[in-house]
Parts: structure tokens; C-alpha cells; sequence
């Protein structure tokens, strides 16, 4: 997704590890290595560290980073403009890291479960991800730590503090950070996904003179309420602009047709989609629209038309993409 | 909900106290006080103290209790345990309050925006809400303490041990105590409701000897999975057996007739669903099980009957009460 991160070192759990090759080969993932983690969060993040240092843990020995990020893969909701912030100020740095303001206050518990001290909450701030650090820094401290901190420790920035007196730089970081820890927590993402992909809508007319109205029209009045993609193109042809526009994660369309030819066009897009090996989880939404711009009042529709139309949406329905059929007349 | 709580005072922003108080009327909400918030949270709830100690706040001066909860509407999921378990606490210690481990690691930061040292995450804890006190406590606290308290402090807990030199009990409590915060919330709290409501299902009969086997099996086998009430009553009585697990938050039901007088039996709990005053904002799901136990095999039902259910689940559904038909035969 950031064209500018040359590796990405998953560590994942032994049992777990068949499963994320078949994920990362389902999905096409690109410059991805698999590295089998720790038992503890340090451990892990060690043993992903070793890929650019030591053979042992590699067929071929990934080229050593100037900067290395390394995130959660419980934050699934990052945007490439934190990463960067935290990979610019750990270049000056040394070392950076992701914070936000504390939801709740912190308390610290006497030996007898009684209140001690509450802290300032202005004061504090929780750690978040993702963080980022000059590699030589961040693995000298993993080589100069003690098992104790391995075994029980949390806090990356603090061991580059600790062996490296290097001072991390804070960077507020956006609400979207939130680890995804709880049950509730995996409705939220999902309520997240679903919004982001309803912020996108794709206009398609087929270049035909007589539809370059509507094309420009719709796509006007609907940019101020969602971003909008509006191309012309014929569906028949293999259009790169909508190919982009598709792997681009855009998973609603509007198709403007003249009556004639709408279901060929339409399932030239389904195919499309098909074929494009964008995640389907989420449905797609289709709507052709079946524009009659005939001069005379004599337009219908006939039964078989219609069954036809139901029935090709009955079909896509099954592959998560729901055409919707919108017959109108237009003068 | 929890009937040992004598009065409970909401504490409201001026601009939404008529909307609050049409929320109590609408859904019949007893012993509530709605009183006007201040512009910090600490002004608030020293605000909602008042009413039990000030004239002025209130018409009638409610009881001073010896005990008194404090909570944030925006943790709706708290249970009765732990709301007791502060309360006892309080009596106990002075002072009591939830807390919950740290999801994120800590940390201070220095003038320079840089890490200046983090918290171990095991010694430290997040306040959350509900927390109780003994009344002359917390409100000798809110009576001494300053304008700066006032103005930028969080914490109650503070307040008790800096007054009144009394260190509040920790209760561990559960991960439904979490603030609804951030608009991903509103989803999870929303998977939470909807998650409780399925907890939860009534199966009636009505009386009838032929189909007392059916009541009892079925709620039998079901309770392995869900929570089961089992009754037998004539739905056409009012009986308050039936009413209490309605007003008890039960939105499913299996209703199983004998097939002669099926619409009519379910038409007299939809019916007792409306009049109950429970809030349809989720849907309620009444499966009617028509069930023929006559011995020969000559079992049909006619079109006409199918098209009066049909009819009958279409006007329902416009209340959200979802109407199944089932049809069995049964020997």
C-alpha cells in the first residue's frame, strides 16, 4: 500500500504461519517476509529484526534499512501520513513513536488495592503505534537488553532510551490507531471499512454523445457529498483508467446506459470485478442506469427485459455484488 | 434497573435538559432528578452532590443517602455486580472506584516533545467509572477544594484522597465499563445490544395437552445454547407471567399453536409487544410454529391462509416485530 517501504517482515505465531503464506499469496502481497515469532512481544519483534542482520533467519539476507517502522498488526486502520511523520522524525531522531491523548485517567495501586496516586492526565500520553527508528539503533538495543526486558518488557521506545539514551520523538497520531483488542473492537473495524468504502463512487458512461450530459451532470451534483470518479469509456474495451479505479478499492458504480445495450455492459463491469481480485467480503454496489433519451413517449420495457435484468442480479448477488436496475426516461 | 438505588440525578448541559426529560417521560423512567450541568465535569457532579444538600437546586430537597455512585452515561454497559461491588467498597474504605489494565503503554513526555520515560504498564492502572463514595466524604471533598480542581481536574478518586485523606478501594472491573468515545463506539456498543438481545429466548405454548410435549422438548434442547423461558399460558388471558419477560428485554419468542387458531395467537402477542412499551428500535423476532398433530396425513393448508400470514408478517415487520410461520407435522 506505501510504495516507498522496500520490506515488510510479518512475525507471525508457529501455528499461524501456513495460514498468513496462503493469506499473502490469496492476495497478491508483494515484498512480504514471513518470520516466525517469539513468546514474548520483544522476542517477536527481535526475531523480525534479525532478518537484516543474520543469515540463520533467512534464505537470503534481506538489504539492512536506514529506518524500520514497526506496527501492530492490531491497528489495522494506519494511513501512510503517520507512518511517514514517524519515519522523517526518527531520521532525525533516532527514534519515534505514535502517541494519543489518555481516554481515562492513570492511577498507581498501593500493595493493599487501594488508591496511591492518580496522575495528571495532561501530563501523560498513551504509546501507540506505529513507531520507527534508525536500524542500528533499535537492534543494538534488542542485542544489549536483558532477558527480563525481553520477557517482560512493552515499550520499544524505552529500550532505545535505556541502551541507546536515545530520546524519542512524539508524534500525535489519529483516533483511527485504536488496538483492536475486544469483540466490540472487530464491530467498530468493520463499521470503519464499510464507511470508507461507501466515501467512493465511480460515474461510468459509455463516451456516446448523447449520455456526455448526464456523465457530467451526475458526477457534479453528487462531488459534493463523495468523492467521485467519473470516466467514459466503453466496457467492452480493457480500460486502464477503471482497472485503477477498481484495485483502487472503489466498490460502488454507477453505469449509464442507453437502454439497448445495458446488460452487456453491465456484466462486462461484474466480469471486470471479477477478475480483478479486489476483496470481496464487502459487497459492491451496481447500479445501471437505463437512460432513454428518445424523443417520442412510446418507451417501455418489456417483461423479458426484466426477468433478464432480475435474473442477472439474482446471479451476481451470489458473488457479493448487488445490481440495481434503474429504468429513465429523459428528455 | 437496579431497584436498591433510591434517586438517581442526571446531570444535563442547559441545552438538552427538555430533551432528557421527554426521554424519561417517553419510556416511564422512576425516581430521576434531572439537574443543570457546569462548564467542567468536576462543576457537574458537584452540581448533581447539591440536590441532596442545597435547597436551591431542587423543589423538594431529596434523602441525603449514605452512599452515593458516581457514573458516565457514556459507559451505558454497566452491570449491577460491579456497581454493588464499588457501593460495599465505599461503605467500606470511604471511597471506591472500577478500574481496568492499560491497554497502551504510558509515557511522559519532556518540553521537547521528546520521550522523557515511560511507565512500567503492570504498576499502573485505568480509572473508569462507576465509583462510589460515602456521601460526607465526596462532598466535604467537592466543598474544600479550589477553582483549579475544579476547572481542570478528572478525578474524584483525587479529590477524596487530597480532602479527606481517604484512599479509595481499586475493584477490577469489566471491559464493558469502556467510554463510548469516538464514533466507532456508537457501532460497538450497538454489536453489544444487539449481542444481549439474542441472549434471550421465550417459547409458548398455549396449555394445551397435545401440545405439551413440544413446550418441553423444545426449550429442552434449546437451553444448551441460550437462555430459555418456557410457558404455557392461553395468549388470549393477560397473563403477567408472559408481560414480565417482556418488560424484561426478551425479543424472541417461538410461538407454538396448534394450527387452527395460529394467526390469532400470534396477533395477541404482537399486540401485547405494542402495548408493553418496550423499545422496538431493535427488532423483536416471533418465529409461530403451526403445528399438525392429527394422525391421518391429509395436512394442507390453503392459499388462503398463506396469504394471510404473508399479509400479517408485512404489517408487522413496519412495527420491527419480524413474524416467522412455521409449518410441521408432527406425529
Amino acid at each position: 500500500r506505501i510504495s516507498w517501504i522496500s520490506d515488510i517482515i510479518v512475525v507471525v505465531s508457529p501455528e499461524n504461519i501456513e495460514t498468513m503464506k496462503t493469506i499473502i499469496e490469496k492476495y497478491g502481497h508483494k515484498r512480504v517476509t514471513v518470520v516466525e515469532g517469539g513468546i514474548t512481544r520483544h522476542r517477536s519483534i527481535f526475531n523480525g529484526l534479525k532478518v537484516f542482520a543474520e543469515n540463520e533467519f533467512s534464505s537470503h539476507l534481506l538489504q539492512k534499512p536506514e529506518v524500520v517502522i514497526i506496527h501492530d498488526a492490531v491497528r489495522p486502520f494506519v494511513e501512510e501520513d503517520i507512518v511517514s511523520k514517524v519515519v522523517m522524525a526518527a531520521k532525525e531522531h533516532g527514534a519515534a513513536g505514535a502517541i494519543r491523548p489518555l481516554v481515562s485517567t492513570v492511577i498507581a495501586s498501593a500493595a493493599d488495592g487501594c488508591l496511591d496516586h492518580s496522575l495528571e492526565r495532561a501530563r501523560y500520553r498513551a504509546s501507540e503505534m506505529p513507531q520507527a527508528f534508525l536500524f542500528d539503533i533499535i537492534y543494538e538495543a534488542y542485542q544489549q537488553c536483558t532477558d527480563y526486558d525481553l520477557d517482560y518488557g512493552t515499550e520499544c521506545l524505552h529500550l532505545a532510551l535505556k541502551y541507546c539514551k536515545t530520546s524519542a520523538k512524539l508524534v500525535e497520531g489519529t483516533a483511527d490507531l485504536w488496538k483492536v483488542t475486544y469483540k466490540r473492537d472487530l464491530y467498530a473495524a468493520e463499521s470503519i471499512i464499510k464507511d470508507n468504502l461507501s466515501q467512493q463512487v465511480c460515474v461510468i458512461t459509455n463516451g456516446k454523445e448523447s449520455l456526455a450530459q448526464v456523465g457530467f451532470l451526475l458526477p457534479e451534483s453528487l462531488k459534493s457529498q463523495i468523492k467521485v470518479e467519473a470516466i467514459a469509456v466503453s466496457l467492452s474495451k480493457n480500460d486502464s483508467r477503471l482497472q485503477n479505479i477498481i484495485s483502487g478499492q472503489c466498490y460502488n458504480f454507477v453505469c449509464v446506459n442507453d437502454k439497448r445495450c445495458a446488460i452487456q455492459e453491465t456484466q462486462e463491469l461484474v466480469d471486470m470485478l471479477e477478475k480483478s481480485n479486489i476483496p470481496l467480503l464487502c459487497p459492491v454496489v451496481l447500479i445501471s442506469v437505463h437512460l432513454d433519451i428518445s424523443e417520442n413517449n412510446s418507451f417501455s420495457i418489456g417483461m423479458e427485459d426484466l426477468t433478464t435484468i432480475k435474473k442477472f442480479a439474482r446471479e451476481t448477488k451470489k458473488k457479493n455484488i448487488l445490481v440495481y436496475a434503474l429504468l429513465i426516461q429523459y428528455k
